[in-house]
């Protein structure tokens, strides 16, 4: 069997139009800080009418194959995962495939993965399963992760965003899998998904989704230790792992699950908790699991006593997130690309764990052990192709205005058939893709932008059938 | 890595409930034959108001676990193909996860996957590979394929149906995977897709359709025969596999794509191919690709010249979707039931050929190496536990007034909320689920039918979260 099988290469993409959550917070009429502080948030990305997830994936994968210098046809499996349907039969795979048959390469499996945010975690490990597994022909696999995170006004409004990123599977990975080091917690739950057909906003209960998530991250690094003892014979807490990427519908969230999961070491007796924290936790020990989740005591309590090991561990895997939001499927990868950005070479030799969470609901805490690599597949080039800091800064601010306006104008496009767009593409950096028209038979027209361009149609344009 | 991996176990499902095709003709005013011979088709199975493919699916796994006596804690993956879409966000298996969170199992892998009728042969394919995989963790694997086809009044409307199919994945199996053994043909076009998010019903567009399967079955059948002849050293022609079943959306079809194969071989100067075949061909090999789609005549050669074969190799595939309909997703595994029923024991160290198609699109050709097994997973107990005649045989035919009707009232309740359905359990059999119930907040409630059940509610009520 193949070994460090894994992540070889990434890329990212987001729109660059954003709105600044301060001035959000403020134009909803919010207390100051609801929307920064309470929710940890600071900018949130979002597709205008000609971005959508099929563009955004188009546009990264594009981007990954060249940018690492990769041969479409050495490409023997592609899939997605996302949340966001824009058709429920057709899967968004058959939309990248046009850059592939180019080549002459169509013999290329995988489709996409469906559980909230959950699916891109899921083709994850299909495509690290399928490179393991006798099946594998000897080339590499994609993995894409692509979503718009939209809500209806409201108190969840805040908490969207939107964001491609695709990934290259193989053997001898700089970023490989430790899959025997991995616990789900899978369940029938309705704390947020997507029964209105016609409306892009999904009907979601927002505690009871917080609720949710923390007891998936409990049961899940319930399991995970439990394999770690087995496989390892000895204990497993936090100090055993470098990082700790999660999940990240909002900041606020990952800081407490990361308290949740000291909390968890201290519940277990685990050596890593120390005499203050234990006092300070203490008081909260004979809680039942339901009482746990509901004490904001503990809750404080919890994130004070783990604030120095969060800023160490969890801090740097949070920028992306917060800057772009919410990108369901891609949210996890994200923060684990904010990661790379700012220790890419410092990573070699360390464990991160990851947790995953699609409401519904699907969980999962798995384990991955880097290696620096060999350019172009390593850490640092890693970092340098994604390069987060400049995709960052340019960025378009919206005001929040201009931000409701686009939402509304895009609740009349979701579902609809008929249109051309403005094709407007002076805000997308050259070689973005772009969606030009959708025809009176629902199929969908991209172009991609060449270099300059004005409001004017601007790109070579890929058919559809 | 484990040896022979594949399928251990299956259990299929359909509703009681259908129409003759041959009555459905006269209703529709359609010309005599149309549907019977046209089609191929004899019966269509649909879900009147109290199943629909959630309902199906918790029957069949049950039914699985049960005929097999598998403990639900023996269960490490699951995961489900469809495309008919209940929730954008929320996974077919999240639902399915009662059947295990009620035994404590709830680290269980696996999402739902998509596109089109392509979805369940894309789970199958990540089962096998988790179990060769150094994720797996020695439990077995289910699949699921769960849909319900239907169309608009119409041409197509008579291609519906509708199944459920489960497999039990794990090592020593006695339907193996040859997994070396694949070719796949993955493009974008549309063909069928589902746009119109508020709808049941997909759009169609028939001819390109036929077109692009023929193409996609072409194309895999050249990548598979190039894989075969660098594995074995030799030519692969129709003679090395004893079965061929096809994704069936109607049986014409299936024999066109059969005569399609023999085409292929024609055109390759394979040894299978007979003097009197290649006189009969010779005319049509001058045809371009595209011509040879259109020609009528090659058509009736091809299928004249391949009939006597067909009767062998592809006939005793057929029927249950000449009985049931297209069951998308299940439609290929409901193909494979059929030989199954009809062969069992028989086909131990035979080698069956798989053709997947899903509209979009994503199509596979595959084989399967049979082995009778041991009890409970045998090829003659599979067959028994199915059970395929007993059935059809107590199904109940619905004049197609009625069926009109259903589909009708069908339309109003898709994506509906806040109803409750009539309850009335009385056409099915005991131990079938049934919905009660879509609450204001789109919860879908769920009841097993226990005994003898009138047209009152009867049954243990599954709840939601």
């Amino acid at each position: 069997m193949e070994k460090n099988v894994g992540i070889l290469a990434m890329e990212i993409y987001f729109p660059p139009t954003f709105v600044q959550q301060e001035a959000l917070e403020a134009h909803d009429g919010a207390s100051k800080g609801k929307y920064t502080i309470g929710l940890g948030q600071d900018c949130l990305a979002f597709c205008t009418e000609v971005e959508d997830v099929i563009s955004m994936s188009l546009t990264v994968v594009t981007s990954l194959l060249e940018k690492y210098k990769i041969d479409p046809k050495q490409i023997g499996r592609l899939e997605v995962g996302s949340e966001t349907v824009i058709d429920k039969s057709k899967s968004i795979k058959t939309f990248l495939m046009q850059i592939f048959e180019k080549c002459g390469n169509t013999d290329i499996e995988g489709v996409d993965s469906t559980n909230a945010c959950y699916g891109g975690t899921a083709a994850l490990f299909n495509c690290v399963n399928w490179v393991e597994s006798s099946s594998w022909d000897g080339r590499y696999g994609i993995v894409v992760c692509t979503d718009s995170a939209v809500y209806a006004e409201g108190p969840a409004r805040p908490t969207g965003g939107a964001a491609a990123i695709a990934m290259l599977i193989g053997p001898d990975a700089p970023i490989a899998f430790e899959s025997k080091l991995r616990g789900s917690h899978m369940s029938h739950v309705y704390d947020f998904y997507k029964p209105n057909l016609a409306s892009e906003y999904p009907v979601v209960d927002g505690k009871l989704s917080q609720t949710c998530y923390l007891f998936a991250l409990d049961t899940c690094y319930k399991y995970f230790c439990h394999k770690y003892e087995k496989l390892e014979g000895k204990q497993f807490s936090l100090s055993d792992a470098d990082y700790f990427v999660f999940h990240s519908p909002y900041n606020k969230l990952v800081q407490k699950s990361f308290a949740r999961l000291l909390f968890n070491d201290f519940m277990r007796n685990a050596s890593s908790v120390d005499d203050i924290a234990k006092e300070k936790l203490g008081p909260f020990s004979s809680l039942t699991g339901d009482e746990s989740y509901q004490s904001r005591d503990l809750e404080k309590a919890s994130q004070q006593v783990s604030k120095p090991l969060y800023d160490v561990k969890v801090q740097p895997t949070t920028l992306i997130p917060k800057q772009v939001g919410n990108m369901y499927t891609a949210s996890l990868y994200a923060a684990f690309a904010s990661l790379l950005h700012y220790k890419n070479s410092e990573l070699a030799g360390k464990r991160v764990l990851l947790f995953s969470y699609g409401s519904g609901l699907t969980a999962t805490l798995f384990s991955l052990r880097l290696h620096e690599g060999q350019h172009p597949f390593s850490l640092s080039n890693i970092a340098t192709v994604m390069d987060v800091a400049g995709k960052l800064k340019s960025r378009h601010e919206f005001p929040p205005e201009k931000f409701v306006e686009t939402m509304k104008h895009m609740e009349h496009r979701y579902g609809a058939n008929d249109f051309v767009t403005s094709k407007d593409c002076s805000l997308l950096s050259p070689g973005t893709y772009y969606l030009t028209e959708v025809d009176s038979k629902y199929r969908r027209f991209y172009a991609k932008k060449d270099g300059k361009c004005a409001a004017s149609e601007n790109g070579s344009v890929v058919n559809g059938y």
